[in-house]
Formats: C-alpha cells, structure tokens, sequence
C-alpha cells in the first residue's frame, strides 16, 4: 500500500508503505478520507521539525472502517465505521493525575508523533476509535475531528445560550466553532478577509464580517447595543486577530485563543485590566467532545458538507497542501483508497 | 485647613484649601491616615493627565473619623471610624446592568477623579463610607483598601485552599495579596528583587525568591514536584513579570494580572495554548470585597501593622512620594492631621 510521508526539506512524498498488522490491544482501519489541518501544513513546513519522526506519516482527522482486530479486542468492531481521537497521554503525569489528560505532560498525537491516517491501512489502538452511527457519510466523517476541537474551543468559553460570540478567522476550525456556538444559542459574527471563506460562511447561515474594510471594533459595539462582545474566538493565529478579540470584548469577557503562535504576541493587558477580561488557553478535546461533535454532525447542526472544498486521491496530496496554502478554499480531504 | 494637590508638571503640593461642607446625603471625616498608592505615583509622572482634574487632591486609601453629616444621613455616623470605598458608577451602563457596576464603563475613583482624601477634612457621599470595628488602630484602618484590592485578586483566581500561588512583585498590594491567600489556605511564594521588601515579606512569615538569583521557573517546579503552580499573581507591572508568570504555571494554571501595563507586552500564548492556561484582569473590588478587608484586618490575618514604613506629616508629601519611587520602603502613610 501507499502512504504520504514527510521526508523532511519541505517534502510530502507518496511513497510504498507495508501496512502494520494490528497487535494485541489494536485495530486496523481502511482508511477513507484524510482532512489535512494546519498544524500538517507546519509539519511540511519544517516548524515541527524537531518533534516529527523521519519518514513521518500525516494525518489525525480521519474515517474509514475496521478491517482487523487484534488479540483482546471484541472481533465485532470488524466492518464498524469509526473515526479516531487521535492522542496517547500517559496517564501519570500532573495534568493526567489532574484529570486532563488531554494537555498531558507527555502528550503524543497520532498523526504528529506516531504514524497517522494518510494511507490505505492504519493501525491504531483499539481504545482511540470512535464507532459512528452507520447513516454517517464518511466524508462528512472525516470532520468530526476539527469539530471535537470546536466542541472543546467552545466549552472552555462557558458560552451561554442568549449570548453573542466574534469568531476572528473563518477557516474551517473558525467556521465550526461559529456554527457549534450557534448550536449553543449564541449569536455568531465572523471576521474573515478571505472572500471565498466567507462566502463559505454565509452559505451556512452565518454573518461576517470582513476586517479590511469594516471598523471591527465599532460593528461590535453597536450590534451590542454598546455592551461588547461576551465571547471572542482568536483562531486566526495573528496578532491583529489578538487585538481584535480584546477590542471587542465587553466587561469580564472571555477570550479563546484556538489559533497558534509560536511567538510572544502582544496583547493589552491595559483593556484586560479595564474591564476585567479572560484570555483562556485551549487544546484539543477529550472524549465527551467527540461524542458531541459526533452528535452534531450526525444532526446537520454543524453542516461539514459545506466545508469540503475538494476531495483529493492520495497521490495528489502535496499538489493539495499547496492549494490549502494559496488560500481559497476551506477544508480538503485526501480520498485514501484512490490512488 | 491644607490639602495636598497634584498642580502637573510632576508637582504636588501642599496649599491651603477651604473645607467643603457636607450636602445632603454626604459625609465630613477627618481624615486620619491616607496612604500613597502607585497609582498616586502615576499620577505625579503625568502619566495620567489627560484624565485627572486641575489642582487634583490625591489620595484614596484613608480612615478617619465622621465630623458631620449632611441632609438624609443618619447623625449617628458622627464619631465613627470609618474608611472610604472611593468608587462612583453610573448605575445604567452595560457593566452596571450586568451587576459589575466595579468596572462600570463610566467609573469614577475618588482622589483620582474626584477630590481625595489627603486633606484634613474631605467630604464624600455616605454611601461610600464604610464603619469601621472601634477597636482597629487608625493606622492600620488605611490599608483596609489596598487589602480589598488583594481580597478581590485572591477572589479572580477563584483560588482554593492547598493551592500553591506564586506572587511576582513583593510591593504593598504583592503582599497583601500573599498573606491574603494564604488566610485561603494556599502555600505561597514571593518573587522580588528588593531585598529590603523580601525582608517585610519574610518577616509576615511569607517564602521569597529573589529572581535576579534564582531561576524562578525550576524552583517553583521543583516546589510543585514537577506540576506548575495553579496559580501566579502578576503584580510587578513589569513584561518580565508577565513572562515567569507563564513559565511557573502548570496545567489549566490562572495568571491574574494585577500590575498595570499601559503599553501592550508580548505574551507567550503558545504556553497558554499547551497548558490551557488562563490570563485574568481584575480591577478594584466590591463591597463584598472590602467587608472581607475590613475582618481580615482586624482579626490580624493581613498583618497590616508590618507593611507600614513610615508616616509622614501631610507638608512632607511630595518627599514622601520621592522616597516611594526610590524604593527601600513598602506602605508610606501621610499622616492628614499632623502638618
């Protein structure tokens, strides 16, 4: 079988992989689709360097079904479509002994740290697989992942029904956590220069913004009668997103800060001060939120059929990754059995 | 009688003033004891022109004694202790009506933006006033304020009892904010440089570091056995501060930031995001908050006694303030009767 392997330099290679078969405690999935997130633009872009393995192989948003099972686990999950939460914590460190094993001390994430789902036959532990109901296309499957993380992003807001949220980026992780925070009851506003993506937006029933021509700060403000913004969702991973969100927080406002900087970025703490604000750290899922992401598309509540841009084969996947990085698309797949 | 005024031009002086009778629902103290706050110090920089009056009277940590009331007030009040919670909200903004009237978006603080206490004879509204047990030295009854400040810190990081808490800056509010949560129950460790302020700190019974010797970080692991602090006070004002704070936190770990930035300072929001830390503004305090001072301070929990460096007569104002910013001191109260 094949399987899209970073070898480093800024290289995605498509290249024959053995498939692992599942060992005691494992299943063995054949994979569908493959999301490609972020965080494997990073990788490809030599910032994660450091942490990958060689010859690593991408991929954590996945679905497919069980195709074998190894020693000890129940030999009925074979034909099961599943997905998978793709982290291994080690259960003894402070965080894990905390009960929040999903910032474990030691965390490593399938698809970053162990081989991950961008090839036709993946073998994962037995305990990471998430059974979806069978009326669940696969494709839409594939994004139950980035909305568990919208799921969590959400959570950590303590985001109540009546109350309006800022979404700062429209990309697909931005897009879910608007339309899981309309799920909640809020009123959702989000702020995206690209113009595909908020066409995107709109076409799911969400209002935007664009922050190269509108007063971001003064829309705010009067759409909340003066208030300010209770929630604001930093996911544009720039420090203009940064300075947005605590312009257009209200008093005791919450900031999520779900986009990535590598760098120190500098925030007001002046407005923090002022009206008493949150800037609130959040980082993947845990199991709950997979099940409610499961839920909720399963549901049509968070339409990820209109996230998909484009399905590409296996082979086309670092022809893919270059179109993620020109911007003017949302979420792309890698179709893992056409080759 | 005299009163000390803030003229710009980095000037305070001390003049004759004509006391103002009390109006109807107002109060006359003789102001006892008024203590000089950093804020107080920006002020005398200029740093807050734009927003303070002509010919300000500063001050607005004070006790003193009620001398006469005005229309609609209760004569009873006549003869008692008191001290001032100097914050006026309008009652109708977005703030107010969500019941945070502390962070009312139209604030005003007495002695900053209304005459103060550092005069002999200061007239407020009688709802500021706050009765004070007859037993508690007058001295100590001016540092019931900067104690509500610390009270209401300790309150944002929702801290509980056996929490450890790192305070970064050991200057009058650092420390009553540790000995604040230690009344909590939280183990605590004082991060400063000055070693005539560690030497207060330790001498309240309080663990200090000096940050210019150790590395704070590996300390505070190595006191947490490997876990982060749950909690660190950012009060030295300083973006070095802003930076040990989120080295020492440990998992899901809250930074009030209690110093005042009033410029933006980079922030390391990728530890945020790995540890899904929490960043917390807090400002002043609420009623609830200054009852709280007010027993803390006369049970001797805050020991308010040992943080006071010295008194000075109310000519001695401006040298007071000069000594303040040459550091080697904790508390300065003015003494508003001896001139």
């Amino acid at each position: 079988m094949r399987a899209a392997m970073y070898t480093r330099e800024r290289t995605l290679r498509v290249e024959e992989h053995e498939p692992v078969p599942p060992g005691p405690g494992e299943v063995q999935i054949e994979v569908a689709y493959a999301g490609i997130c972020g965080t494997d633009l990073h990788i490809r872009h030599g910032a994660m360097d450091a942490r990958v393995p060689d010859r690593a192989i991408l991929g954590h948003e996945a679905s497919g079904r069980v195709v074998s099972v190894g020693a000890g686990v129940a030999p009925d999950l074979v034909g099961a479509p599943v997905t998978v939460m793709p982290l291994r914590w080690c259960g003894t460190c402070a965080a894990c002994e905390a009960g929040h094993s999903h910032v474990c001390q030691r965390l490593r994430v399938i698809g970053v740290d162990l081989p991950g789902a961008m090839q036709s036959l993946w073998t994962v532990p037995a305990d990471v697989v998430i059974r979806l109901p069978d009326d669940l296309p696969l494709d839409q499957a594939a994004l139950v992942e980035p909305t568990a993380v919208a799921v969590h992003d959400v959570r950590r807001a303590n985001l109540r029904g009546g109350e309006w949220a800022v979404v700062i980026g429209g990309g697909p992780v931005g897009l879910l956590i608007a339309r899981v925070a309309k799920a909640e009851g809020a009123g959702v506003l989000v702020v995206e220069p690209d113009p595909y993506r908020r066409g995107v937006a709109e076409e799911i029933g969400l209002t935007t913004l664009d922050p190269t021509t509108e007063d971001v700060p003064a829309y705010v403000a009067d759409w909340t009668a003066g208030a300010g913004a209770p929630v604001a969702f930093e996911v544009s991973g720039a420090a203009a997103g940064v300075r947005t969100a605590t312009d257009v927080l209200g008093v005791r406002g919450r900031m999520v800060v779900v986009g990535i900087h590598p760098d120190p970025v500098p925030v007001d703490l002046n407005q923090v001060f002022l009206r008493e604000l949150s800037i609130v750290g959040t980082r993947v899922y845990d199991r709950a939120d997979f099940d409610t992401a499961v839920e909720l598309v399963h549901r049509g509540d968070v339409p990820v059929e209109s996230l998909i841009s484009e399905i590409v084969p296996l082979a086309k996947v670092s022809q893919a990754f270059d179109a993620l990085e020109s911007g003017g698309v949302v979420k792309v797949l890698v179709d893992c059995q056409a080759d």
